[in-house]
């Protein structure tokens, strides 16, 4: 195990009780204040390291890590130095970081510069994004979808246990959390209708995803197998894959959604390494039938993360759903290596979505489709109003926490406010 | 009309009978030399026209445009500049290489530097792709397409005749003409089998489609109306969208094709731009039942470009296809209007292809799939053997020209060949 993930280890940075940002987590991201242009940092408590200002100062000297590799707009060259480079610099912050060491502790003035609060940031998004993908990986979502919109005894297509099926999303419309989401417009046609309707969506839902990001290139040819697979992905956040549930129903035969999924999707600001997850580690769902050896692989796979919706804001704000990232299928080592297993190229900063995360019971529905049954069954929030979908001003907010051994790994706030179509 | 356009413009460089590229062209790419970094070009004749050279040089002085904005290993900074300016720039060229125009002829020493013979240049990829959407825009193909897997009777499915149907695709595999292309391993489920299998692919196909380039950011939550989406969109390419029946039919369900699409597409190197293709413009097929008022347009929106494919190599290179831009019945104003309907942004060098261009006649069809009817009939090449898909070896190469008043615009060879798989 990494040095930095020990539980004993603490910081002379206050961590508050029930933060994400521990000094076993130090996710990285992109942060700006009014002084300062987007540059690359790493949260601790409610601080975020300034890691320009580290280098600068001689904080990561012997790392050899290229000049200005943290003065950039998003993390992609970081990350392009690979897992094992990325691991060094989450270790040597940990260093920094840790009570009995003193090199910036006790250097009252660069410790002065070095942190800043988070309420004085504003955070971007962590990476250029050159290729999406999602995947449709949770047998529970799949199942419910299959049971509303075709047949309950039939609920999975006939390749589902096969293969994670996966599709091409839109990468120029994924925000940062906090960005507001206009509703979108589109074709819909109403089930009697002869003909469709121009209108602004009256199905518009979440979908509770976590995504990776993968800090490598390959050549178009080549495949990665599941076991070479980890060293490709630097880390995950929460992902909102926000859809338009009657512009779907219309458009998506045969080549699947477009207009529902790409008019944005959300992702938390912070990305948590795989070095940071490594403690969470739990074995994945056993899988019948037996996959292609391709698709086989070795060790546990899936990771233990507490995953939670909640709709509205203030006296409304209602938790919707807990889920599991441990509910998974398909795993982020199949998902890849099925994704190359054809000869496609991967790029550094890529993202790959899992899919809606539904876990077994109705309280872990990933969507709303799921949780309200299309509709037929509105919940009740906190303040008395009810909900079949989401409603103009409603902000939703998806959280993640893994927990262990009195450690709390935090993905931080996946938050979006939805605006009156344009 | 612009001027550039003129059917009676000659220019002092040679241009060959039967060339794709004469003055009345002047298509932008990028290619690299023995002594050069990949930098911008323009095509005439037989030669590349350097426009790194040319500027520094002066050539395009008053024009305003941003120093070192030809030196770029895409061209995705100078189509930022919009289509005015890089119709300024057009004609500019043209001027300049016109027979009666002496500040470049005039200058032997200038004249050799500046225009590069093409035998000695490599093509590049034009531009940096950050988001490639592929259409289903041919009637013809998709009635063909429903006719083959689901019902002639009702071939068409009920939305297509109301939406430009669309899914996203992999924007990493995108390759330049030239490329050769591994033949993509995968899962395969014979028809009689209970299981898939891991094979590579047997029904390995081509699909001849255009594309065109978007030179403008658009801010998530705005949308392009048909009438401004001209404005938005640079030029065209030939493209191929390689495809595996086999894999495509296993997987496709529910959301859409995947790693029968992503092992590679493959794009002509020279950008023919909206303003040479200006004097081609012709009405496109009548639309009924009518669009949604979005999806009105007035105006000629389609293109008559001659569309033709070949098979092989040497003695076996046989045309097997022969169709034409015009039939598309969704044209890309209408495409993307949709698009954005819903407020997804657009980026700089996006990507949009049309889907396969397929013609009313037997002879037209862009694909193997609807040529050989799945393979049932299988096609002779000139050499005596058949095909009922594409062989390891065969190389497919798509033509694209638009002819008039003399004129004849072409967009050079988009060829691959494919490898045996991996």
């Amino acid at each position: 195990m990494s040095k930095a993930n020990n539980p004993k280890l603490k910081s002379w940075v206050e961590v508050p009780a029930g933060s994400d940002f521990p000094i076993q987590n130090l996710p990285f991201g992109i942060f700006k204040t009014r002084y300062l242009t987007a540059v690359a940092g790493v949260a601790i408590g409610n601080y975020v390291l300034d890691l320009v200002y580290l280098y600068e100062k001689g904080f990561f000297d012997g790392l050899g890590l290229p000049p200005g590799i943290f003065n950039q707009e998003y993390l992609n060259s970081f990350i392009e130095l690979g897992r094992k480079k990325c691991s060094e610099v989450r270790e040597r912050i940990s260093e920094l970081l840790q009570i009995d060491n003193d090199e910036l502790q006790g250097n009252i003035a660069a410790r002065e510069l070095a942190l800043i609060p988070m309420e004085e940031v504003e955070m971007k998004m962590p990476i250029k994004i050159p290729n999406y993908t999602d995947f449709y990986s949770s047998e529970e979502h799949a199942t419910n979808v299959g049971t509303m919109f075709r047949d309950p005894e039939n609920a999975l297509l006939p390749n589902w246990k096969h293969l994670p099926v996966g599709y091409h999303g839109r990468a120029s419309s994924i925000v940062i959390s906090g960005t507001s989401i206009y509703r979108p417009k589109g074709q819909i046609k109403p089930p009697d209708a002869v003909s469709p309707v121009f209108s602004p969506c009256m199905k518009l839902d979440f979908e509770l995803e976590m995504a990776f990001i993968t800090c490598a290139n390959t050549e178009l040819g080549s495949s990665i197998t599941t076991e070479e697979a980890e060293n490709n992905i630097f880390g995950m956040v929460l992902f909102n894959d926000w859809s338009a549930r009657d512009i779907q129903t219309w458009e998506y035969v045969p080549l699947g959604p477009f207009l529902a999924k790409n008019f944005a999707s959300t992702i938390s600001p912070w990305i948590v390494t795989m070095d940071a997850l490594e403690p969470f580690r739990v074995e994945g769902p056993k899988q019948y039938p037996e996959v292609l050896p391709y698709l086989a692989y070795k060790g546990k796979k899936n990771f233990d993360i507490t995953l939670e919706v909640t709709l509205g804001e203030g006296k409304a704000k209602t938790v919707i759903s807990r889920s599991n990232f441990k509910y998974m299928y398909w795993n982020m080592c199949q998902q890849l290596a099925h994704h190359t297993v054809n000869g496609c190229n991967i790029q550094v900063g890529d993202l790959y979505a899992s899919g809606t995360i539904s876990g077994p019971d109705k309280g872990s529905y990933g969507s709303m489709l799921e949780i309200t049954w299309n509709g037929k069954n509105p919940i009740k929030l906190n303040d008395g109003t009810e909900r079949k979908f989401i409603n103009d001003g409603d902000t939703v907010t998806l959280r993640g926490v893994a927990k262990k051994d009195g450690v709390r790994i935090g993905f931080g706030d996946c938050s979006g406010k939805i605006l009156p179509a344009k």
